[in-house]
């Protein structure tokens, strides 16, 4: 199977990835879907999520982090809430399963909310907005993760990358919003390790909260717990607006941390065998407000509006969200994704980690 | 009646906005509600949105913008979500009967929602989520107004700043969160402007998209329409994240101006004779996850370890949400509040036009 230089065909991507979670003791249709978020985020164009976190899910899961056969029980349920205890279960199947728990809700009650403790990564969480888009319903979705960002004024970080996302039906896109609230996710610092680049001011501070230029510096204290780490959403301070972005991640751990009775941002991957991530998911039926069509068509329009507004000087394109994942999807589906060597070393060393003929995939010498 | 320099008697300015507002033909109660909604912002400490403002007020009344005798009506309800037409009525008003909507259904149904299209400016939004929390349950809220902010890569605002506010009950402060969605509020450039400073770049953008320094020039352009405005929440372009205080802002017009079935802020101060405000409210009995004592307990801790954690070199005190505000208004309460010479000529020119002796609430020569 030809590749375009650089590019992994998508079709042999999801075949290997399918074979490697059944490897681990996942069932067909868990690794059907677990494979489905992973690779989703390639499609997108958000490759911190995608293909290259694989050797991360297989260390957690081969290390105990995951419990390979765990189902989420449910621990309080009323008929429009439910809390979920993952009990470590892979974070996709949880995430799938506690959002497709809120959108029953929201079918037979206009609103369904689901708040999960002791789960793992789940990888993007528009995979799961976009759940509720699809049936027609307004999709919202946090999770807490590691603590990595600092709050305004601090130098010991204390919240997670803690991302929001909101999902809701338009023409002819799915608006899809879908953020860290830090002024960059951990992966922006990776790259800028690797690239031996020198990071703006207001990124990031080190272990005595000082702004940081030396991503590896920061990365390193993180890791060690020495104290730095990412700034929230606007930066360091006040003056752009860094208080903002450190209370939208405290609220995200109000919803995912407290509400669901698990581990704020400040306790995740600290206790061993356990990653103890807590999740959010929210599904609304906007006909709660009205007419559907009426509703829907009007944010179509907004969102049209926004994109033809007047552009800056030097720019083509106002992008509205879940735009570029959109136009990326269509293309990517059908030309391959770009896949970088060290992801593809890992993906040769897991197939031989788990005796899986890698050729059956990308044909001999392809990957 | 002595006043501290500049700091003006918070019983003594009661008396005299309730005083104003029932000249315009409000009720007592009504005029008591308006009041401590915006005096509310001076004893927190939110000068931008407190007596300062009373000048807009009034004239908007007298300009016909708000309708003093319209109540708000329902146009949609079910038992968790009701849709209001404020019918151009006072903001505060609307978005107090709102949040009261929304807290019974809650009550009821544990939550509640309410969408409202036609208002006007409702003050500070976390007045409103108090309310909420002063029933023990969590508060949300939105409003857009009139646009002031340019997407990403725009040079036309489309965006209103766009304050999202939540807020739950906690010792030994309530956590309230109530942050625009641009990286500073139209007030910061007015002080700008007044006080002659130049700008930091990443703030604002002058008509052809380019950063802008000139406060003057940016409010100049945005009144007159001439493109421009202030970036959103994380800055221009996408280097500090400022794709995500774009979308955050376009999700508070898909929950106030698209759900009410009204105007997206790009539509707001539009038509001649209306501000086509629109809010949003939701109250969410937290008791929905779970035993209330033990989830509010569990915030309380999560927040007290936040204020604990590890300061950056040169401060004093890391703070959560909510709680300047309080400790503000335990002081100001009883000391009073500052107000600038200006807001003072203003309130003995509104006093003078609403034929009311000012020297009644402030002794002679004491305003």
């Amino acid at each position: 199977m030809a590749e375009a230089y650089g590019n992994l065909s998508y079709t042999a991507a999801r075949g290997y990835c399918e074979a490697v979670f059944i490897s681990y003791g996942f069932t067909r249709e868990e690794s059907v879907l677990i494979t489905d978020v992973l690779l989703r985020a390639d499609l997108y164009g958000i490759e911190s999520h995608g293909i290259q976190r694989l050797i991360r899910y297989h260390k957690e899961i081969t290390g105990g982090l995951v419990d390979v056969s765990a189902k989420p029980a449910v621990v309080f349920e009323t008929p429009i809430s439910v809390v979920l205890d993952a009990r470590k279960a892979m974070g996709q199947l949880t995430a799938a399963e506690a959002m497709e728990r809120a959108i029953q809700k929201a079918e037979q009650s206009g609103i369904g909310m689901a708040a999960v403790r002791n789960s793992n990564h789940y990888g993007i969480a528009g995979y799961y907005t976009r759940m509720a888009a699809e049936k027609d319903l307004m999709g919202l979705c946090m999770t807490n993760t590691e603590a990595i960002c600092v709050p305004t004024f601090g130098k010991q970080a204390m919240l997670g990358t803690n991302p929001i996302a909101v999902a809701m039906p338009a023409e002819p896109y799915v608006f899809s919003f879908d953020a860290s609230t830090t002024v960059v996710p951990r992966g922006k610092l990776e790259v800028y390790k690797k690239g031996g680049m020198s990071m703006p001011d207001n990124w990031a501070v080190d272990q005595d909260g000082y702004t940081s230029r030396d991503a590896a510096e920061v990365l390193d204290n993180i890791i060690a717990k020495r104290g730095g780490g990412i700034a929230p959403l606007g930066g360091l301070g006040e003056l752009f607006g860094g208080h903002k972005g450190y209370g939208l991640a405290a609220i995200v751990d109000i919803f995912t941390g407290i509400l669901s009775g698990g581990m704020t941002s400040n306790h995740v991957n600290i206790t061993p065998g356990s990653t103890d991530i807590c999740h959010f998911f929210m599904a609304v039926d906007y006909g709660l407000f009205g007419g559907k069509a009426e509703i829907k068509e009007r944010l179509s329009v907004f969102l049209r509006e926004l994109r033809d507004s007047r552009k800056a000087d030097g720019q083509q394109r106002i992008y509205t969200h879940g735009e570029k994942e959109a136009e990326r999807m269509a293309e990517r589906s059908l030309s391959g994704f770009p896949v970088n060597p060290k992801t593809r070393d890992e993906m040769r060393d897991i197939a031989r980690a788990r005796r899986i003929d890698i050729n059956t995939y990308f044909g001999e010498g392809c990957l």
